[in-house]
């Protein structure tokens, strides 16, 4: 069941994170997922919904052969058809693909909505064996104005950089999406992943919604952190995906709150940065 | 029962951070509290002992009128004789205290030794009614080369700017010692305070070990956050205070970890920065 569409002109968006497992190198079955979960999304007149990182083309590449053979270009029929399923819509999709970018290959995430691809992100912060295959993007994370608000975009490794957060944020974003496939590492018991602690830090520290997109399943042997979750702009987790909730995150978020960065009659989360002692050395004694 | 001290030369530290009491205004009463809180470290032969903010003077003040009233300088026979408490031993001390400036008070920590008062760091990010009493700090927070690895030193909500462990991350400190008083706020049930999350995220983000000094009971209806912890420098807590702790945290550390930055074979928390995009503007689309 699903709760009554908000109101489009109440400052309401709902907000869809929905957790996939791609198999790696199946453009074709990926695509299906893709679309499925859009399919559903719009169903229940989702606003913002949010996909994994290399949605398209899956993760674990045996090799640099592998992960070109599943890049496609912004202007691809899976952007094209992307755009059709959402016409009619005030939907806006952030979805992980990896990006043929000529000779090189990028590890993106594109922003659509009915009006096309509005915005390509190259992920600048590369994990691991990612850097054997992709290269890392030249551009700072855009901002992109939607009918719901301004929405930033990171992918994956790039959120653990608080400097990237604090970009977006500083640029105007009200939510920052952020398609992820966190491979599963090692946590203390009883504590989140780290990963989620690093999200919701980087939520409090700029008043900024983080909605994050991971992987469910396995992918030759990698499992995943399956750490989907919509943060709000205080850090706490308002709604994540299990196997109850078919590995997706919905919740409605009032993004018009990440604009007011006040703390205290004394305090603003942005304005009280010192820029000018960030600049400075710190004194060695 | 306290186990056995480490091997000073073992590379391990043992760090206690106490939640001392204060009473507004009471400099003789704050005196006995940290110097007795010195003297239990130094019977359990701590390496690194850290204080609450304003530690010597308590929190609340009325006015400024009170501040000014409790404010010492570094030369301060408080300071003199905390020096010499610390005679003979290898023990580093981080306290909060209201610093007369001259026609200006600080909201200061120092950083104390055997050989005298080594650093003092005037707080750059005031929080709520301390804008009324204090003048914020013009320098960047310092890391202090110890006999037990360096040392950087934040103060309270300083530390929830990300910008500001990075920048003593980047400077070498292995450590950051945080002298603080965290109002209680609510947050959700079963989740941590939202600071000591902030904590955490900055731990992991650079790599270092973190030990913050919060503050029991409570001043003039004020209560406290009582969340002092040592977090490691993959941003877990290793020590935390209770009653049951009588309001210490101690834990052996070991601070030379915290010089590897490696992630994987490909990856570096430091190394990875991309300092190039982060003074780049976000493209606005």
């Amino acid at each position: 069941m699903t709760a009554p569409s908000p109101n489009p002109d109440s400052g309401v968006a709902r907000v869809v994170c929905e957790q996939l497992a791609p198999r790696v190198g199946d453009l074709a079955h990926n695509r299906e997922l893709a679309f499925d979960a859009v399919r559903r999304a719009r169903s229940e007149r989702a606003d913002i919904v949010v996909l994994p990182e290399l949605a398209t083309s899956g993760y674990v590449f045996a090799d640099a052969d592998e992960a070109r053979r599943t890049a496609i270009t912004p202007g691809d029929v899976f952007f094209t058809d992307l755009t059709r399923l959402l016409t009619g819509t005030r939907t806006v999709v952030v979805v992980g693909f990896c990006e043929d970018g000529g000779p090189t290959l990028y590890n993106s995430a594109a922003v659509v909505d009915a009006d096309g691809v509005r915005a390509v992100y190259r992920k600048t912060h590369l994990w691991d064996r990612e850097t054997l295959f992709f290269t890392p993007g030249e551009q700072m994370a855009p901002v992109v104005t939607t009918a719901h608000g301004r929405i930033g975009v990171l992918i994956c490794y790039d959120l653990e950089f608080p400097e990237m957060p604090r970009r977006l944020a500083t640029a105007g974003a009200d939510l920052i999406a952020v398609p992820t496939n966190w491979p599963l590492e090692e946590h203390p018991a009883g504590e989140r992943p780290a990963e989620i602690v690093q999200a919701q830090a980087a939520a409090r520290a700029n008043g900024v919604y983080i909605a994050c997109a991971d992987r469910s399943g396995t992918e030759r042997g990698q499992a995943w952190t399956q750490g989907t979750a919509v943060i709000n702009q205080y850090g706490w987790l308002t709604a994540t995906a299990t196997a109850a909730t078919r590995h997706r995150a919905v919740t409605d978020v009032f993004l018009h709150l990440s604009r007011d960065k006040s703390l205290s009659p004394h305090n603003d989360l942005l304005r009280d940065r010192r820029t000018d002692l960030y600049a400075q050395e710190s004194p060695q004694l």
